[in-house]
């Protein structure tokens, strides 16, 4: 079982249900986190019943260890929750847009595909400055020079930032300017870093990992979650499978699936999902008539000079196809969901 | 080298080019099927070129054999394939539906199905008389009987017949009734049978197999065409990864990546892909957002008592609402592409 | 459940249980083989019990529906079963090596192979006439010509036959020179071609197919065993993943996860499952390290100039050290099992 | 092209090749490193060649970026590495061993299966003190308390500690007692994690991350080597595929494979590949037949009441079983390879 204490719970009290617990003969292990301290009895079910346990003094709840997400599942929240990114409502009845280049590079390519996002009407502009690379001879970023462009960028075109939290030692950096801080895939069980997300300010789009099952990218959540920081959105990117006409298979049936599970909104990305220019357009369409809340996309004033990820990034035409597309495609749904939960 | 010779080359036009490649020490194959001879000499190139081939009598064409597709690429035809099914014309403007249970069962159930897939507009009907089963002990179809209530459902309900060739042995009693062969995915590489169905003068629905590749498949397809059967239609009905949510992952990527190849027309089968009711609406409006040319369903009086595959038919409400969603978006992309290539 | 026949049940005997299972309401399907019929009843266990059935006549054994395979399962035989090909004990105390060319080319070719097979030890002789290939276009083997050269083959080394039955049409010709025939994993759940193979007097090798679960392909050897025909093979030859550096994935903890749950031979294919010469004979080791009680390999007397799988053919003193190499990992095995049960 | 400058290269040497760069044009980043500086220049070789970069003061090399591993490759070290692990060697002529619970949990349980660890001649002890979970609400770990255990084992048994460094903020502790340092397979693209990794004094346990091609899993120990540690050990634990008898696939191609293109020495982990006891020490012994240089296993003296991971512990009688049949395969390959590279 999972005790929850008060967040104002003492010393003393944490010490009194340590010692009824011992008392039973149980192990069990004082968790402490920002928003309140918990104890971890994983064998205490078969020693005591929790009705041993609820009566003592600084005791919020007992959670039985067989359900396993206690606070992304969807019976966690009365609703679907709203995630608000600098006044962008994600997972509301509108579709949300974040769009930019892989990589900031200079302030003229960054400003350049800022202002056609600003100009397509997107509100968030996604960019990174640390980017996580397979090789360690891979450009890996401008790092503080591309934050600085970044919020450069912020005030000039009024866009939200999105840009990614690669480690926990460049973390406060990136939250100083991040309205929404990504974690990347393959840091997707990187819990040093979720849990450092869970105790930022800044919502967090999380990304599932390259070969994460549904569970485990819904656990990630919950690190994030039970650090206190109950702002998290989903992002659906492509998984590794043997199917080879794209960089990864973009699993679309994970967004209803996920949907059912979990209060928190799902968005897709169909620029890594597929890696071919050609193929993003119609897999932003697929993911949003799944049910996606927002597409995060790759676009770009010159693919074919980008430093990293140029073959998978929308030329400015196209991207504006695909935002009258994938927006005509939300309301047709919203419109046929009388009851406007969201989830279709 | 790939030798196609003329539809009326003769057996001496024939012999007269094997001398050409024996003389050039070059080994080859005679290869018949009833569209025409071919001659295989796969590693000619090396020893003489296609011009001394081409010249001689008989020799329709030569084909280098790098280039793997030679009926199904997009290139050997002068736009996009339409099927007509019965009147139903696959790969057109209009999106094409196939709806009907798994298996048929008996003529109320058939006939019950039969009925409200006919109110609600769509003109095709599907259900499997000789089910390919993964334990011998399964319930493997009513066989003939089955086909002979598809013929009854036909007359009374106007609907054109999609259902499934499982053998050549009984190929022949399907091609009577079906308007349309499916050939199964776990049947995809069964060249025995896709040489048959090449024979046919019925249209063919070409399922994907579970862990076929893209080139795979258009391969399989191509073992069709080649045999003077022009009337292919693929389908993608999800791919077996490692993702559990799911019984298999719908691999939305794989439409507008066949559609760049080929020229045949591609639909989806939102439930084999899935395997869960709750996620085949989405999957099936995704599917059709990412540009196939139709939707097959299975669909079910009372799901709960079907003999097989149960859990993933939809309900008769569920089925209407879906034929609303998946139309709309068909027509959102038809209006949103000037050239009416059908290929968005 | 389903109910199985006495051999000699009657007519009348089979109209009787099919009048009691009707009378209780209960939907059931008659099946017919050459080895006994039996009466598919799949929902009879919620209506009646199996002590309804069993007592009446002719019928031998009433089998609840739960236990999947009934007659590939361990607990069917009294130990592990050992098939005899052309009196090599596959499944016994020694290793079993079967080795050959990809495909038959020439006589010359088959021969060459041949001799330096028989002089390594190796008395099976593996090598297709009839071959699958991807694409119409591929060279599709030397038929009923292959053949006859493989009869050949077999007088002049003394040699047993291993070589791949493609379609239910040609099996008589394979039957007559196989004196082991093989299905291949393309064709792993044809089940028309798994039950031809299941009445025919040899015994068969079934290929796990590319992405078919141990499940999946112990239902594929029950097709074959529910025929009448015992003698089943399996052999695991690699699975299709993500991972890329092989063409396949050898999965070779499924040997010994097979080896667990029937009493059938397991034995593993190191050619097909990598692809490149130079893993395979790791990989030969590897499959016997973990219990396989045989390999069978590609071998080529000039693998450069063969018209299908060079790249993965053994040369012949490739050929001799892996021999060596394999044979003394069994021994090691064997003298490490006192109990003699091959199940390491 | 990647330059890397001499250990002692000034400031004022590294300015001078970047004005060579930025005078023709060329985008290039000073990257630092402990062991030395280099400069990246990604599109440079379109611009101007390595002569006119070599001859400069302070430059050691220039390697082109099409060769992805500069330090992992096999071409870049005159034979196979040994890595000395508290004088176990590595990668050297004798299979490596390391054994122990999944996790510290007491010292009692700890000292119980290290004493039989060491009696059965193995010399190396793995235990987690610091475990990555999938659940926030799982047991973590003992931490600190953890690794103080390990540092009484080591003294009382004279064994090397192998354990986890999940994080860079307690990567000290862990450095402090283990003498090696594990990087879990969650973690094989955790760059922050495989720099301070590659900062350490000890050598590295690379695990092989669950969908990580062999190039990906390369370029990670890369990131460890060019930090200047290079003492890496790679470890193949089992990919992630839809293959459902075991929790994941031993992937024993990789090790061979893994084999040709670095000089470092792999070993496997069955414990993990496999999640079922039966198939560990089958698993184990295919392993080492397909090459690996060791073994690392989780035992447990009651393998039922781990706190994890329970089901795929060895109990002590199986544990000495493995060792005797994994330490004769080692043999006979050794003795059946002349050059003894141990590249078998």
């Amino acid at each position: 079982m999972l005790i929850l204490m008060d967040p104002g719970a003492t010393a003393e009290q944490v010490r009194t249900v340590m010692d009824v617990l011992e008392g039973a003969g149980v192990r069990a292990y004082v968790q402490d986190s920002p928003a309140a301290t918990s104890i971890l009895a994983p064998h205490a079910s078969k020693a005591l019943k929790a009705d041993r346990i609820e009566p003592l003094e600084g005791v919020s709840r007992v959670v039985p260890i067989t359900s396993p997400f206690k606070l992304a599942s969807a019976d966690a929240a009365p609703g679907r929750t709203i995630v608000d990114v600098r006044g962008v409502k994600v997972g509301g009845r509108d579709l949300t847009l974040m769009a930019g280049p892989c990589g900031v590079e200079s302030r003229e390519q960054l400003f350049t595909v800022a202002r056609y996002v600003a100009e397509s009407g997107a509100r968030l502009l996604r960019a990174g400055a640390h980017k996580p690379r397979t090789s360690p001879y891979a450009f890996q970023g401008l790092g503080e020079e591309g934050l600085e462009l970044l919020d450069q960028a912020r005030r000039e075109f009024d866009l939200g930032i999105v840009t990614e939290a690669t480690e926990v030692e460049t973390f406060d950096g990136v939250e100083r300017v991040a309205d929404l801080v990504q974690i990347g895939a393959r840091n997707m069980q990187n819990f040093a870093l979720l849990k450092r997300a869970g105790r930022s300010s800044r919502p967090v789009l999380l990304k599932r990992g390259p070969a994460a099952t549904l569970e485990e990218w819904l656990f990630a959540a919950e690190y994030v979650l039970s650090e206190g920081n109950r702002n998290v959105i989903l992002c659906e990117r492509g998984i590794r499978t043997w199917s080879a006409h794209a960089r990864n298979t973009l699993d679309v049936s994970v967004i209803p699936a996920a949907k059912a599970l979990t209060h928190l909104p799902v968005i897709a990305d169909p620029s890594h999902a597929t890696g071919r220019r050609d193929l993003v357009i119609p897999c932003a369409r697929a993911a949003v008539a799944a049910g996606a809340d927002g597409i995060i996309v790759e676009t770009h004033c010159q693919p074919s000079q980008a430093l990293s990820d140029g073959p998978q990034a929308l030329l400015p035409s196209d991207f504006l196809q695909m935002v009258g597309q994938v927006t005509a495609i939300r309301d047709l749904l919203v419109k046929d969901s009388p009851g406007a939960t969201f989830c279709f």
